[in-house]
């Protein structure tokens, strides 16, 4: 099957918006063994949507559009693709219901110019959408078994309709079975992961090994794809195992989850409570678990205690320790975790103090020095560390390791 | 001047690599007042790539390729323009040498296959690459003024040769000049700006208004180009004035800054101290600032009062106020803000408790519902709010809007 991508708007043409989803769609239809063949992407100008909607259709199998499905005069995806089959559009009833519903979920009606997100072309297999108000659509072209596949360019509801609808219907389409695993490792890069599993992945070819990295997380997708559904998952388990006893320490999810999210997980599982007092990273590290559903079971507080002042005076820093060893030192570092901890009572405590950065670093204190203290049950560990980057870069880091430190803490409990 | 761009690689059809080369080069060439037409990709084919330079060649006036640029034998891209337009390729002997030198500063002998990279289409004007091995160039097809411009793929050598050679290139080649302003527009949806500037949007030739959504915020762009720079400038003015009259309380920025960093220099300008308080958004308020450089001078601290009790124990919150009206309420919003500024003392300070969801909502008090409190000098204020949406999106909203809100406090002592 050869597939072609068309991506639709003139932002992209703007450089406003990287076109993201025309590399998720190769990804997940390279993973399929669905060949991608072209990424065109157009602006919002009929003539030059059909010109290249006919090129693709003359030399792919399957054409994906993405985006021009919104309410606004400008979206006219659906209008270019009946015009260019032939086809009328017509009002989806199901769909209007649907988007109507959708505002009145938010308390409100729905404007006059959505009722053109209910509009399709005829003979289209409708995708309802349940992250936005714009379905998306199926169409065969007449008398071939070609396909248009019709998606939203909101990058999260674009995914949500190839995860619900699209990959079956290709899956279907093709007559194959696929069987998947992703495994998050953490604290160990890209290039690492790659030379550690070189002979793997240059040997691979059924199961696949691919390595996605992103925000500090590799995470490694492993795919067998065939007739049979219970060979690949054979297949795929056996590459797990080997994967695991080389770098398993690093691998802290065998489904892609995130580590804040395996994280909260333990600690409700475990009934424990857990603080936060954060200097450099101000806040971040408490979001990356309060931004997860259930967090409110085992978070007691969080303290980002920015100034000297308010060391002393949220977590008792001593005057002394500030004065000898300054605001970034592994003293300052253990007197917030051991003070946090007495005010609040909590199982596990984490303190961080560092120097983000751009300005503020010295010969001895260069910006990326951060110290990471951990509180378990009494015993107090305080972490040394030389990040570097620019300063989101060296607070996203600072959080990656404290969690790091905070998930080997809680792990060695259980396993 | 239309341009179009063509990425040469097979691994980015295969969803490996993200194409932020046509969004950077589109962005820059978009400030430039340049239009890009099309974005093509194509692997390494070269009767692919050369049917995709042909159709760019008839349609635009400069053809952009990235990519392909390498060693190996895939790297194609120098000799399909040459091949396209019936040119030799020929070694440049000063490429040949910068190349072995590159190698020699990493005590490295250049291994025979980097020969290839010294080759260029006969009359190309070489441009050297400090920053990799591949150097680019720009041929000009024989009789028209049409261009083709052949960028490296790695984003960090496309954007050094770019910045270095492309940019003084086109300008010298284009004689145009142009002006735009960005305006930061908060706290209203991109479809009621559209709604609210609807006439001007269509009826928009020169300047032109463009509309880009993302994360809250609604960035308008109202660029005007022609000949005479200061003609540009009063267009684009007169516009602005246009704009703000009818949606100026929205606007905080007529430079495309975001709220975070405005409210920022508001801040510092000023001398005053910040704190917050917070329980649903579990530190991504006071992050929204600590992300940015010179926070420090204005933030004491931030707590994250999560549970009943750190809301009594950090910001004395009275027990019968939690039990009487509940943690999400104007009452224990109203004493978070109020304990926080009286312990900390600062110039301002802002608290938020509500319901993130997506449990934990009640018939009274639904998931979305948030207070925002607002200490400004004696005064407090506390806002109710309904917000939808997911857990994060309800969190991020929240912290928007209490920006809005601490915004229009500051915004309203000096203008």
């Amino acid at each position: 099957m050869r597939v072609g991508i068309l991506a639709i708007g003139t932002e992209l043409l703007m450089g406003q918006t990287v076109n993201t989803n025309a590399s998720y769609l190769s990804r997940e239809l390279s993973e399929m063994g669905i060949s991608v063949f072209y990424h065109y992407t157009v602006g919002d100008n009929p003539g030059r949507i059909q010109l290249h909607l006919n090129a693709l259709l003359e030399q792919c199998d399957t054409v994906f559009t993405t985006g021009g499905l919104g309410p606004t005069l400008d979206d006219i995806t659906k209008e270019v693709v009946a015009n260019t089959l032939g086809l009328n559009v017509i009002l989806d009833q199901h769909s209007l219901e649907r988007i109507k519903e959708r505002f009145g979920l938010f308390n409100k009606i729905m404007p006059e110019s959505n009722i053109r997100q209910a509009y399709f072309p005829e003979g289209a297999v409708i995708l309802d959408n349940d992250c936005g108000t714009a379905p998306a659509c199926i169409i065969t072209v007449k008398d071939t078994d070609k396909n248009i596949v019709v998606l939203p360019g909101p990058p999260k509801e674009m995914k949500h309709i190839f995860e619900k609808y699209i990959r079956s219907f290709l899956l279907e389409k093709n007559q194959q079975a696929m069987y998947s695993k992703y495994l998050s490792i953490y604290d160990l890069g890209e290039s690492s992961v790659e030379d550690a599993l070189m002979d793997l992945v240059i040997n691979q070819t059924n199961p696949t090994i691919a390595t996605y990295a992103g925000d500090g997380k590799v995470l490694l997708r492993i795919t067998s794809s065939g007739l049979v559904k219970e060979m690949n998952e054979i297949a795929v388990e056996d590459m797990v195992a080997i994967v695991k006893s080389r770098i398993g320490s690093h691998v802290i999810s065998e489904n892609g989850d995130d580590i804040d999210k395996v994280i909260l997980r333990k600690l409700i599982e475990k009934s424990l409570k857990i603080a936060f007092v954060e200097s450099c990273t101000g806040g971040l590290l408490s979001y990356s678990l309060i931004k997860n559903p259930g967090s409110s079971d085992v978070i007691d507080s969080a303290l980002v205690t920015y100034s000297n002042e308010s060391k002393m005076r949220e977590v008792g820093v001593r005057s002394e320790t500030l004065q000898t060893y300054g605001a970034v030192s592994h003293q300052t570092c253990h007197e917030m975790v051991a003070g946090l901890a007495a005010k609040t009572g909590v199982d596990f405590a984490v303190s961080v103090t560092g120097v983000a950065g751009p300005t503020g670093g010295t010969r001895e204190k260069p910006v990326g020095l951060v110290y990471i203290g951990i509180y378990d049950g009494g015993e107090i560990l305080t972490f040394e560390n030389h990040f570097t980057g620019d300063r989101e870069t060296i607070q996203r880091r600072t959080v990656l390791k404290a969690l790091k430190l905070l998930y080997d803490r809680l792990g060695s409990e259980t396993n």
